[in-house]
């Protein structure tokens, strides 16, 4: 058994090499620069966390860990593109540091890479592997096209929102703990359950990453607050505030969108706390954490081997500290 | 055994129905839209023959066609992306009717819905057929990104833009003949003789277009030829001519490159006929065409088995009458 912190360095030290052949370097060259620039590597571990949750880890599991981090990473390049962000962990974006052309191509060719460490698990477990991995890669490309959709629209509700999130992010999280489980040789039912565990974890971190960009702590938090604020952007704590507001802090909040003012961001979070949506948030995050638990209690395994990932989601839940 | 037209006809049977859910309609319709603008679907019957070539059609082959046909469909959404095209087969492009973050995001869903053909294949050949399939893929991206880089250069020699050409639109024509024999239980030996006919198809199908583009007859290619001419690509006609033209045809050649005159196209085909590039296009297609003859010819199948493939062969080659 490992703690997560022993398995994001044991993922890194296979993962930390090339990818790609060097020709054309045009074409390769911006896709190991994409990988190099590093993140938490939280989805391969999920991985490497649901085999060893049921068994020993077997080799098959770190070709899912790098198949999965490729697939991460490709949504990730194209994200930028859609986002126009021009920085990603505080370095250029491929189409920032190269063109869009190339950008959209290091995306293409990293979702094939994917699919390339994947087709090594020689296991009897591939075809459930790649059923679970394919739907969850149309899901991650909806939540972006519903992410996309929901920016041009007035209203958004709770519930769409949720269902937006779910697909852009938790699935992911969820499906690489159950692809893991797989090769682990988890029964079907322990399966869903620890699936249903990574959902939650995924919309819990959600709410607390809403919540943080607009009470978080600038020191702590790595950023300034308020950036989702300053863009409308819909989030739990916005669409919340708009559907629990009363008539005056609604039109209020309404008018804030519209402007620019310096003080936007005291405006609406002083309507925000009005509204209680900052213990809403406390309230939703436990909600969903709950639930999570209580997934994972429901699998049949010891608590013993439950350790490593109930540490990974007190780490994940407790970034502002 | 069936001809080609028969297995386009059977083809297009299974697969002129939706190939995404309906919901987010925003996503999937643009899917659905550029599907249902058709196509010759050359290489889903590639794949139809390859299998018949050897044995009778299986059920999986028609699963690969789909796989196949979806992973070129994304290839297209994406290119007309980055050549900025706006018409493609007389109808909007995805990005023209739609926007260009949907064309991405299309491009990337067909890709893994490629892939969720794939992966009902549920013979003992899937390994194989996914190790192939990422391979093509991988060099049709490669093939165009140096499409890319070749319009940036001063200069391309005629090796560089073969292999271009060879990743960007023979491979997948090999690949899908090849994945179809294996399907159909086809030898090792018999599979590489099958590749490289495609292959050698493909380079040769290349010659003759980029050659009607020069000199077709615009009532039977279906469009004004010069279309190459005009926009200085770098084609096998004008790399040819700038490897063989004599110093005054070359300074000639070089001045038109850079200017836009009225009767430019004229005057590139009079240097053209001049340094002999028609009937060097014409022996050079006639070369790649004997190679993929006798690459077919190797194949231990009766003569009978291969009738269907020289007709297609013979139809694909013989456009322009």
């Amino acid at each position: 058994m490992h703690s997560f912190q022993e398995l994001v360095l044991k993922f890194n030290k296979g993962f930390d090499t090339p990818h790609f052949p060097s020709n054309p370097a045009s074409l390769y060259e911006p896709g190991d620069y994409f990988l190099s620039i590093g993140g938490k590597r939280i989805r391969p571990v999920l991985c490497l966390l649901g085999n060893e949750l049921f068994s020993e880890i077997h080799e098959d599991a770190y070709q899912l860990s790098n198949a999965v981090e490729l697939f991460h990473n490709f949504s990730l390049v194209h994200d930028d593109i859609m986002d126009e962000a021009s920085l990603r962990r505080g370095k250029a974006t491929v189409h920032t540091k190269y063109d869009h052309n190339t950008a959209l191509l290091v995306g293409d060719v990293m979702l094939v890479r994917a699919y390339e460490y994947l087709q090594k698990i020689q296991s009897a477990h591939l075809s459930k592997i790649l059923q679970l991995f394919n739907t969850t890669a149309k899901e991650v490309c909806e939540g972006q096209q519903l992410d996309m959709d929901y920016a041009k629209m007035e209203k958004v509700n709770m519930d769409q929102y949720i269902h937006m999130i779910t697909l852009k992010t938790s699935v992911l999280l969820a499906a690489s703990l159950e692809m893991g489980a797989i090769i682990g040789g988890a029964s079907t039912s322990n399966c869903k359950h620890l699936y249903e565990f990574g959902k939650n974890i995924g919309i819990a971190f959600q709410v607390q990453d809403d919540y943080l960009d607009a009470f978080g702590d600038a020191a702590l938090f790595g950023k300034e607050p308020g950036g989702d604020i300053k863009q409308n952007k819909k989030t739990f704590l916005l669409i919340h505030a708009l559907e629990v507001a009363n008539k005056d802090q609604k039109l209020a909040l309404e008018a804030l969108l519209k402007s620019n003012e310096n003080d936007k961001v005291e405006k609406v979070l002083e309507i925000f706390r009005a509204c209680g949506v900052d213990t809403w948030a406390e309230s939703s995050k436990a909600k969903y954490l709950k639930a999570a638990f209580e997934h994972l209690e429901a699998i049949a395994v010891t608590s013993e081997r439950k350790k490593p990932l109930i540490e990974l989601a007190n780490y994940l839940m407790n970034r502002n500290q």
